[in-house]
């Protein structure tokens, strides 16, 4: 009946103020213990520096850092923190005397307005300044925003000035994109006003994170690949039925240029000043949810462990990292770092109701370890799910200060019935030095041959490929496609597109397409409602239940709270 | 039937091609020369500088700049060369070993893509890398583009959420923008789809440069005057006609948070390697056309002469520059600099017809001293319009290879006749070489006596306010209201706001609302058809015409042409 003995329970600081009172170093020292010279660093502030694509070629040859994904079980609405537990490894491996260089996704601003507040790890495991971070960093989200738009504007300019290509307008799929939660840009109707003003069509506003080229920018190799996979970029189809392109409409040039800094990652540090790149912020439902390939590329020679997140579970985040990321990287994986939280497999006991935006319920508060093994399940499978592309797992048991020592323990006892390594990590409260045990599972992991293959080959059919991924990550029985996206699938095979990795768009709130369903449900079907197309950024995405695309704000947004101080400082973000 | 003796008539090398040919200085060399101390100076990548507002206080005692405005005769759809001349000037300067700051407004996005594919400058006077000026920059425009669409998005939420504020939708008068030719964003329906999706408005986008946002922040003087501008900013009406402000819906914060880097002039370099403050970007028309207070009260103690560059001609650019951006920044000016070019009188003569897109008449390219003669009237009123407010004007004869001496010759003398300095000034084709002339002229100019002096008071009524600029600077017989621009004003007058100067939104093709109408037209009146309201910019705005607030794109883009090289290097620029 006591709480952890490590975890501090008194008040922490917020997440702004730590980030605050952190000394950070010059960057230039950061990217010099990265053997990154100054000839490849160009400063955006006091707060990041970009980093040139010409280290790639000039890294090459050096030696190769352990390459550790972060994951995660089913979490719940509240999120297992991944981030966090990512951020908090980096700075435990400092205290190991290795250097631990973290990967992850540029946060979203318009959720920063939303609920959130900020996004950049938390408490003392975390990337500053935070406010540089969730305010538009080195402005590459805003690149992504312009040149997404400027395609949008293309569109309808052409067919207005004539429609030379023939578009049929009911088969526009290409829509526009902001980074901000506005749910009234959902649906909307254009080209009102008057013949000077285009044509109306129907159409409506993704967040910039949702974009194409978002996801495009994130998986793309250099600036070069950033440009074929631009003029690839399929935006609706001619009367024929044939896809119209981006290159087609002469935009992909215009867009690769305004893209032509974006493509750099961009070099932070956490509180504990050892090396965060922070490039790229595709969804994880629609796209990825993985930060860039050019940052992994440049990471993976240029320290001890290069440690980069994956968005969702690992039947999500993961398969998308292992089967999308890593078939555009080159690179293979060593280590699968699984977090999981008490209350994560608490609530897969299908006891317990977490509600985002409210407090947990008091009593999954209580001491209970048996919850916890009740819960097990989903751990198992994801465990399954990381051991089934090759590649060695270690369970994050990520702490918070309302758990008890009898739980961690039964997450630590499912580990070893598994033959898993696992860790309880305090970086929350702690930094680094709570981290330094999970450091030492990661390394001694890294430390065993792996041996990463993918789960499907390229010329495995589409319907196929979706097909493995509900039955062998998510446990489905199978799937059922709607009429629509069987006509889809076959229309995708006929243009050529058969061969692209598939992304699935399913909720992260459950295995299954139910996000009230917890645990490992068995006995189920995937349904496939359509079937979406990335052209340009490499893969075709099955819509498995509702995806929202664009946030709205809640009844008290926490632009609300944000403002600026006497002395000029943001308050009031996180 | 001589070509003027100096210009060189033979091809030159495209802007961006002299743009990238330009050896670059070390931005804190430039800024060194300026007395500004690394302290102050943030890089933002190797084109450009961020430059800390506390410069404001600490040169406070420092010498003070002569300050020169460029302005123009009443220019072609070509336009006259003002930037050029501007920049030009700054490094005709060098010339006669004084330092020369030249403030210029950032290019905007959109119609970079559109007809222009690039402006800043031309010639051997420009501001360089001119890519990084015209894509982007130190992404302030998104900057803009992000606060204004938060406050859309609060509105719409709140409306959503209950409407505590009991907005009257039909009188919401803040839109979206976004920095794209995007014709079809001009009418659009919003919050389309279902019952979570927001309720239908009426609505559409502006460009960013048109944004209440980029006006404001060209016209405040801090950081804290930006947070308390927008708190004023007006957003629609109640159901009781009660303005609703940014600071009423608690939006005015986080808008100032998200500015927090953007309120930061932006340091850059002429091909010359002399300084440029680039800051700020809005429309001419509906807002100011003037660049930033901020970077004008840094650059008035940082040289020897301050060149800020105004809008449209001096009917308008240099009207709002005195009586709005120096209300605002108390700065009082010494000399305007009014371009002229020879088909720009000759264009007054009314007897030739420029078309923008298309090439000049060709019998307008015969020499032609007496047209040139036949089109000074709009000089003329010009240097009425200048000296009007107490400022000594000076000619520059901005020469284009296609000229001849005698009609250059022409204007000089119209200038003599007026007793106004004049310089024929060759910095397109020569650089500051070529802008000596004009440099020693503003020179001796800035070294007599001016007396600057606004042309209303402050308490004068808005009516009375657009009356003596119509009358006193467009040559105008009164007013012609509208029934519901005299609402309008009434309206502002009784919601406190009578105070504020006026900023009237009138084509810049000539003195009249009339495009059609050249030279120095007399007994007709100011159509005022309605009258718009930016409070928290800080001014009234009366529409005297159609104003397009979000262009389109033409049938040939510029976007079409740009794209990358083998080298990374962007083509199709200019």
């Amino acid at each position: 009946m006591f709480k952890p003995s490590r975890s501090i329970t008194t008040a922490m600081p917020s997440d702004l103020a730590i980030s605050r009172a952190a000394a950070r170093r010059p960057l230039e020292e950061v990217a010099a213990d990265m053997g990154i010279g100054p000839h490849l660093l160009e400063p955006y502030g006091s707060a990041a520096s970009k980093i040139s694509l010409d280290a790639i070629d000039e890294f090459r040859d050096r030696p190769r850092a352990k390459y550790v994904v972060v994951t995660a079980i089913t979490p719940t609405p509240l999120g297992s923190g991944k981030t966090t537990t990512a951020v908090g490894l980096g700075q435990g491996f400092r205290h190991i005397d290795k250097l631990g260089i973290v990967a992850i996704r540029q946060p979203s601003m318009g959720p920063t307005f939303g609920i959130k507040g900020g996004a950049a790890g938390g408490g003392y495991a975390q990337v500053v300044p935070m406010e540089a971070l969730n305010l538009h960093l080195t402005g590459d989200t805003h690149a992504v925003t312009a040149a997404h738009n400027l395609l949008s504007a293309m569109i309808g300019n052409h067919i207005h000035k004539g429609n030379r290509l023939g578009f049929d307008p009911h088969e526009i799929t290409w829509r526009r994109v902001l980074d901000v939660n506005d749910r009234e840009l959902r649906t909307i109707i254009t080209g009102l006003g008057g013949p000077d003003d285009g044509n109306p069509f129907q159409s409506g506003f993704d967040i910039s994170a949702a974009s194409e080229v978002m996801a495009l920018l994130s998986l793309c190799t250099s600036l070069r690949d950033l440009r074929e996979r631009m003029g690839r970029i399929v935006v609706g189809y001619n009367r024929g039925g044939e896809p119209v392109t981006a290159e087609m409409l002469k935009a992909a040039g215009a867009m690769t240029a305004i893209l032509k800094d974006a493509i750099k990652p961009n070099l932070m540090q956490t509180v504990e000043q050892t090396p965060v790149l922070v490039h790229s912020g595709p969804f994880g439902n629609i796209a990825t949810g993985n930060s860039s390939v050019v940052a992994d590329l440049i990471g993976i020679h240029a320290g001890d462990y290069l440690i980069t997140e994956a968005g969702f579970g690992a039947d999500i985040g993961a398969e998308k990292f292992f089967n999308i990321k890593c078939r555009a990287s080159g690179l293979a994986p060593d280590v699968a770092v699984i977090v999981a939280t008490v209350r994560d497999l608490k609530t897969h006991s299908n006891k317990y109701r977490v509600v985002a935006g409210r407090p947990l319920p008091p009593e999954m508060l209580a001491e209970n370890p048996d919850d916890v093994i009740a819960g097990a399940a989903n751990l198992r499978r994801q465990i399954a799910n990381i051991r089934r592309h090759g590649v060695t797992p270690v369970i994050a048991v990520n702490a918070f200060p309302t758990d008890y020592d009898s739980e961690h323990q039964a997450i630590m006892d499912v580990a070893a019935e598994e033959g898993v390594r696992a860790a309880i990590s305090y970086h929350f409260t702690e930094g680094g030095r709570g981290a330094v045990e999970l450091a030492e599972a990661v390394a001694e992991a890294c430390a065993e041959p792996s041996s990463f293959h993918r789960l499907y080959p390229d010329e495995l059919p589409l319907v196929d490929k979706i097909d493995v991924i509900a039955r062998e990550m998510y446990g489905a029985d199978g799937l059922d496609l709607s009429p629509l996206a069987a006509r889809q699938l076959d229309k995708y095979e006929r243009a050529g597109f058969g061969s692209l990795p598939v992304c699935i768009a399913k909720t992260h709130l459950s295995l299954s397409a139910d996000p009230k369903i917890k645990g490992a449900p068995t006995g189920w079907r995937l349904p496939v409602r359509e079937v979406r197309a990335s052209i340009g950024a490499g893969f075709i995405y099955p819509i498995c239940g509702d995806m929202r695309t664009m946030p709205g704000l809640s009844s008290a947004p926490a632009a609300e709270r944000i403002d600026i101080d006497d002395n000029g400082e943001i308050v009031g973000l996180s």
